[in-house]
């Protein structure tokens, strides 16, 4: 079969949901290729990632059928062509590590998605975007143009039709506004290992109190959240013969790892948000 | 809903399949609560692992429902209650601490299944087993024994009709007439990671070779296979200054650990085998 | 030779310790072994791990010679012969996964120290302590009985000459006055990856925010500090669909695992303290 | 102290290595900063890595007087200051991610080391090397021309004062006289974990067994060994849902992991070799 889609539903639980999509489903000729469901005990919300091939080429007219069949459950449906990639804006400061991690990912095939531009406060970290002939904007901060800045990026997103934006140690803090506007699309990596030390240089206090192991977390940006809902974290084992330089070191491997998989997650549509925590098919 | 049931499910691919199960369980009153899916590329092999509620009870005419709706697939079905557990029956030879390992977890209720009888070919682990209150039968074998003794571990198998068997350092190696007898339902612990070093003593030639990380690996015991398909596998970090013994104690840390895991999969219908690789919907 | 002997020995830096610790130790006939050393920077504080064999078996000698060659420095020395084990008292509550894992280990030699006595609140574990023939005593507490308990303990690690106190899920908080008495001297296991989350029932609160890793961390327990100088940590992986009772059964694991190989790093003299952190030649 | 000094020594073992190191050391009015010694107890072989201060700056007189005093040992010294890195030439082919790692840190300082020349067998990397300022090489090479080709390696290497050479996916299989001439030299990385599957495609290989962990190895190449002493090796977590692309995928970031470690250790003195296998004082 020629298409392959990527479904993903999430809405309340209830019998005949997964009858219901694979009625649909097979009205369209479609055959499931890969299928994760998981419903929430608590929140009694029910998840679903179907990954199906079909000749059918009608998206809008599937995808009307599955709200249709479904409409009564207050569902969450995205529906698109596997092929069609999703959509990230890549926001920077002036470290690079998890710019030049995610581009030369996404040079590579490793991390399927679009990257339309990358944007940042300074104009450090041209030279990488342009070295991977990915448009590169500066849009200045200070606490003065805060507002007119967020709307410029906002604009951007508007007009690249972004799916989502990624925070690739962009060290501005957004307005709760900002957030609030995009929720569920940005994405943030945090240079610590969730519940982690507070303030400023986690990895210097980290060496202080003789940590045996460190991480770093990606997580959704939330207006209302201190740390948002968490995607993906990872960890490394550190001795006491490591300086905080070393830590630090260690830390942008650790980071940058976390984006770029939690990123990855995220352009295949394997991420749910349920309340402050993510379902992630992995 | 009263009753939690377990659904696995192989076959051949092919549109409908999904829609089918659900179709059936539907018209059982079921609610599906954890579905996983999985289909083999290569083999074109259909795996599906469901979990629903319904106040039905009545497995049999489910099953029939379920095998009938996808008989023409050659469909190999599983249904039971969630709380049926499955039974497993222990080998163990001298070495204790996987059987250890088992009964303690099985005890605080983080292995959920049945172990009816652990047998040994020595007399050596049998106040192991009466502390947690199961029956130990002393089974001896030498080369000449082995077909009777083979035929009373099968047996017993019968007897309690179990649905599996864990070699748990079981040091004798098994006829490929048993293996075949119980094919994807007997599971070793191999101490090393594989692939690994072949022969005797693994942990010793690690030690020789300055490996950086040791591993144990749990596999089914296939006849026609060196090293069955692998269902778990974990590894460690060493370094330079551990010793042989060290690397062996290690190893009995690995090996529990991983053995464990895999019995807890294989008593939840977590895997499923495609060739001589396997699906684990962890 | 026929002795091996453990030395540690922590002073103030400054040129010469390891040439005056081989002049002396030479001066015994000694070869060393094992020799790990690290220089804080910050603190400049001096450390050193020795593990020399000789002849000569006046181990009081040899210590008086190393204390009046470094007395200058204010040095903190121990030595000892290697097979003279540390001594431990492990206290219980009603939790025995700790305690199983540390007595087995202890069983299979893994663990090379000596446990005189363990402890307890209660009288849930003594068939545990019994089935390894260590005495149990109870010594149950109550908010009002506190001091007196305490001291009652404090003479046990007297009487038994223990050079530690294991906290192996012992669910009463120690006062501040018994602390004093046993500055590095008594390890805790913390049922989190520190820092963590706070409060009561960890692996719920981790649930709830759809960490996805765990973890747990030994520390020694101050008078002063909230969560002591860490010791050790480790960590796992886990997944959305893994409930809060997956999680503490987890975290069993990683608590028994992280606290049984603190507490084999304690024995074998091979952690310092330097203020709040920890140096650990592992 | 104004310099800084790293010291590597090994020996046969025997009584008074360590003072006889302190003794000279102090003459020169050294202080040790950080020392690390292990004695492999089968080869009798004493390995010692010091790091001092000292306000001396005549090496080559130190060097002269530890071989001097330690000579009837046939010890093996290498004695440097700590701010003169080590020398390696990169050899690479057309896969890039170990050499964009590689020079990456060593833009950021992470890698301690000198990188005078990049050599490759084609012109594919060109560009990554001249983005970070370093020649690039070109000396193709078939059956016929590989005599010739590696006299001009090793004539590069003999130019540059090389310490080492770094094989970072380097695709062709060095002579045994090459790797004769550079004992100890010779880093490569190896696209398995060790012992691991042979030949070609070892992640395909992985994914029909179906492992649920791969890995990779840096190891030492040598002339008679068919994989050489193992420096650094490194893991990851796989699913039966991975494609054997995505196992690639993963690989990569391994490789590229474990190969910068490794040459991290080499560069900074922390690699020693007994027999066929590393002590590494990480």
């Amino acid at each position: 079969m020629s298409n392959q889609y990527l479904l993903t539903l999430q809405c309340l639980d209830g019998p005949g949901l997964i009858k219901g999509v694979a009625d649909v489903l097979l009205a369209y000729g479609a055959n499931i290729v890969e299928q994760a469901q998981f419903t929430d005990p608590e929140a009694q919300l029910f998840c679903l990632r179907t990954r199906f091939e079909t000749d059918n080429d009608d998206v809008i007219a599937m995808r009307a059928s599955l709200v249709e069949r479904l409409t009564h459950r207050e569902v969450a449906v995205s529906l698109r062509r596997a092929d069609v990639n999703r959509r990230v804006i890549v926001l920077v400061s002036k470290a690079d590590h998890c710019l030049e991690d995610l581009l030369y990912r996404h040079k590579l095939g490793e991390l399927r998605l679009d990257i339309p531009v990358v944007v940042s406060n300074h104009d450090t970290l041209r030279p990488v975007a342009e070295r991977y002939g990915i448009p590169f904007v500066v849009l200045p901060v200070t606490a003065e143009t805060r507002r007119t800045q967020e709307a410029a990026i906002l604009q951007l997103v508007s007009e690249h039709a972004a799916d989502g934006v990624v925070l690739a140690r962009y060290m501005q803090i957004l307005s709760d506004e900002f957030c609030a506007q995009l929720p569920k699309r940005i994405i943030n990596i945090h240079h610590s290992f969730l519940p982690g030390f507070k303030g400023a240089r986690p990895y210097h206090q980290a060496h202080e109190r003789g940590v045996k192991i460190i991480g770093a977390t990606a997580h959704f940006v939330t207006a209302d959240l201190d740390e948002g809902p968490i995607i993906e974290q990872d960890v490394q084992r550190v001795a006491h013969n490591y300086s905080a330089d070393d830590l630090v070191a260690i830390g942008r491997d650790i980071e940058r790892r976390v984006l770029s998989r939690a990123v990855g997650l995220f352009a295949e549509d394997r991420v749910f948000l349920i309340g402050s925590r993510t379902i992630v098919f992995a």
